[in-house]
């Protein structure tokens, strides 16, 4: 295929020692030729490493490397061009002003890695990973990227989809003998083949949660009585001085949120204003937003004031923390000043007592929180399922999988059995591109960052 | 001279298509081989790049290109390598953690650039204009720097320091014979060759002035009565709604910021709050402020309110204005509304006159600014002054030859003389580094960026 030539910063913007201008195109090695002087570009090597200036007409914008890269070595599989100049705004402003008069396009995000896949470098879901793999802020998400990007994931949908390809191929055999009432496909086998591909993709359905939480993180809500501890509680678990403390019920008002990595998992820890009928206007609002982010989180740390609260109060505000039915943590802070009494009858409820202003039973704590999400590290080659495009797709696999079974179970004839199968490679096919759509593709890719 | 391996990230900050680290050091290129999976890096050409995994022990951290640069060819002159991986700060953590702990050192700021100076391959002059180049806003900054860092500057300071250095080579000669009284040195020679030499320094002197706006830009405050219509002005320069305009006298209280390039400069506007008395406790701020920051400007521009003031008043103004000893133009704002007499009286003191509200004389205004800075083009080649250190050792070596040249007249003997131009050379010496101490290196590196 012809395309042509694309340009674009591929490194961060902003002041810097180094950035890196990426070409892309089959004219992208002539073009850069047009503004470079040193050796001729075009009769070098793919993968060699060339200093010149670059100039517009006589005059030089700067002294570069040029990066030479040749069709298929090449990451698009097309001839392209890294040109490495002073990591100046203005320099690679400047730089590419010239290529555009050149001829060279500015190009849209993920153009590059769009490249890639329409030329076969990779499928659809490694392309996507690499998108992955640039946000990934965590060890569990960069390595559930990489595995995806290697190719991992796509290696087992293609195995199941050429399984169930050869089957569906009988049964269309089939119907081209017409009334001849000849079983190329054993019913036999194609059910146990049916329950194998399905027991694989409900495993790779369920990783799901998991690989959810692994690449978004998991929003956590602190909520609980005004000054029942909550920003000394946040605090502590991030380690920094982030909210407001005081001795004052109602100090925090706004929002506050902060990201943590514990034991792998991006935790989002929210503190919010405490939850108490108010006359000062903005605590209200304050109050509004947490019962609005409470509805929202994935899960809540509910923090019981034990040096204030009677166990009628408490029992009272766990039941309306149940009618919310979002997972929760129960938390009793100023364990060090309750009630022994109090704590003995709590603590046949699940309670984690704890003091934040002491940092007692804190690490307690976060065990608990991460018991809820039973992610183990990812290791090189694992497969877990992060993305919702992906997920949507095995679980419309899974359902058109049904219909087969109900057909087979029904005794329907084979021209509908294989419509069902041709449905369900379909939503196979969709996931690593072999069957894709422009608006598809569209979708994809321009959640990507320029340059990429 | 043996180094340890330095590493940093090349490139800016940020999530992007691909980040670059860089490593320079006698080992560098082993040590990226222990974390890298693919070719054997150590027995690559220079120039060239290779595709690979950097991994930690077992582990997969990223998919990579590694570009190899071998001794002499380097950027460094040292073995140096860069990798280039997925621009992910995760991940880039993740490989510079993994090459330190194969020993590489995190580099300092300007480390890659001082080993660079140290290697020869390029005297201190030049390695000062890396960073100037990296931070040029304009394309007039982007030349001076890029000029000096080709080394047009250092071949000028060079030329004249070793015509300098072959006469007190000739007067020191004179010394060793020590009675006889010998001139191998001629006295008239020496003086031409120092008058030619000061010459030369005056020029280089006087460019810094020009030299200095080109790279620092023009801080320039737009002052005058409230409600004359500077924050109308001001946005009419900037072509944007930056300052919040209304009837009100008044309306500006903090001060408002920001830079434009007109014919190559960078203009720095900064409105300001209107001078006059006023009982408001945070517009009395707003003035103080802004009778600091035409204290420290390099230009004002005066507005005059030509439809309400009279002639006395705005004499009485310029008065004031004149106290304060800063370069100004004057300028009548709203001389659509101006009453003819008053044009004709202000049109004999060199006004001019606009309407901000309907862009008249803008661009007459525009030149008018420009012309109090008599920049040219900056061409390939041009040498021009930007540096503040090289500006004083010029004017320290101008002081000297001063000496030298007095001493001629006052018939001083020969070993004083010597001693005076060995001054002079060193002042020379230090702009290009063929004299540096460390504090002088470790001053000037670090200013630069990591990684540069």
């Amino acid at each position: 295929m012809t395309h042509d030539t694309i340009v674009a910063l591929a490194t961060a913007q902003g002041i810097s020692a180094i950035a890196v201008i990426r070409l892309s195109g089959d004219t992208s090695i002539e073009m850069v030729q047009q503004v470079f002087q040193g050796k001729d570009l075009t009769k070098q090597a793919s993968h060699t490493i060339h200093f010149g200036t670059i100039r517009d007409e006589e005059h030089i914008i700067d002294e570069v490397l040029v990066s030479v890269f040749k069709d298929e070595s090449s990451f698009t599989r097309e001839n392209s061009v890294e040109i490495s100049c002073h990591g100046s705004p203005y320099i690679v402003k400047e730089i590419i002003k010239a290529l555009l008069k050149r001829g060279a396009r500015l190009a849209q995000p993920g153009e590059f890695t769009k490249r890639a896949f329409l030329n076969g470098r990779f499928d659809l879901a490694q392309a996507e990973a690499v998108a992955d793999l640039i946000n990934a802020e965590t060890e569990n998400a960069k390595q559930v990227a990489l595995n995806q990007m290697r190719g991992g994931f796509s290696k087992e949908i293609n195995h199941l989809r050429e399984e169930l390809i050869h089957f569906a191929s009988l049964i269309e055999l089939e119907l081209d003998f017409g009334e001849e009432d000849v079983e190329f496909a054993k019913r036999d086998d194609l059910k146990k083949l049916i329950l194998k591909i399905q027991s694989y993709l409900k495993a790779l359905i369920q990783s799901f949660d998991q690989g959810n939480v692994i690449k978004n993180g998991v929003p956590t809500v602190i909520a609980g009585k005004p000054n029942a501890g909550k920003s000394t509680l946040l605090n502590v678990l991030l380690n920094e001085e982030k909210a407001i403390v005081s001795e004052i019920a109602g100090t925090t008002r706004d929002v506050i949120e902060d990201e943590i990595v514990l034991g792998g998992i991006n935790f989002r820890f929210i503190d919010t204003a405490g939850l108490r009928e108010t006359q000062d206007v903005i605590e209200a609002l304050g109050v509004e937003r947490t019962r609005d982010r409470m509805k929202k989180a994935s899960l809540i740390i509910y923090l019981f004031d034990l040096a204030n609260a009677t166990f009628e109060e408490i029992r009272a505000e766990i039941q309306g923390l149940e009618a919310l039915g979002i997972p929760y943590v129960k938390v009793g802070n100023k364990v060090d000043r309750a009630d022994t009494g109090l704590l003995k009858k709590l603590g046949r409820e699940g309670f984690i007592f704890i003091s934040a202003a002491q940092h007692t039973n804190i690490d307690q704590l976060k065990e608990k929180l991460l018991a809820f999400f039973h992610v183990n590290t990812v290791k090189t080659g694992d497969v877990v399922v992060t993305n919702l495009r992906h997920y949507q797709n095995l679980v419309q696999t899974n359902e058109s999988l049904d219909l087969v079974l109900k057909g087979m179970r029904d005794g329907i004839t084979g021209d509908f059995m294989a419509m069902d199968i041709r449905q369900s490679l379909h939503y196979l096919g969709e996931i690593t591109g072999q069957i894709t759509t422009d608006d598809l593709l569209e979708n994809i890719f321009s959640k990507f960052c320029i340059g990429k």
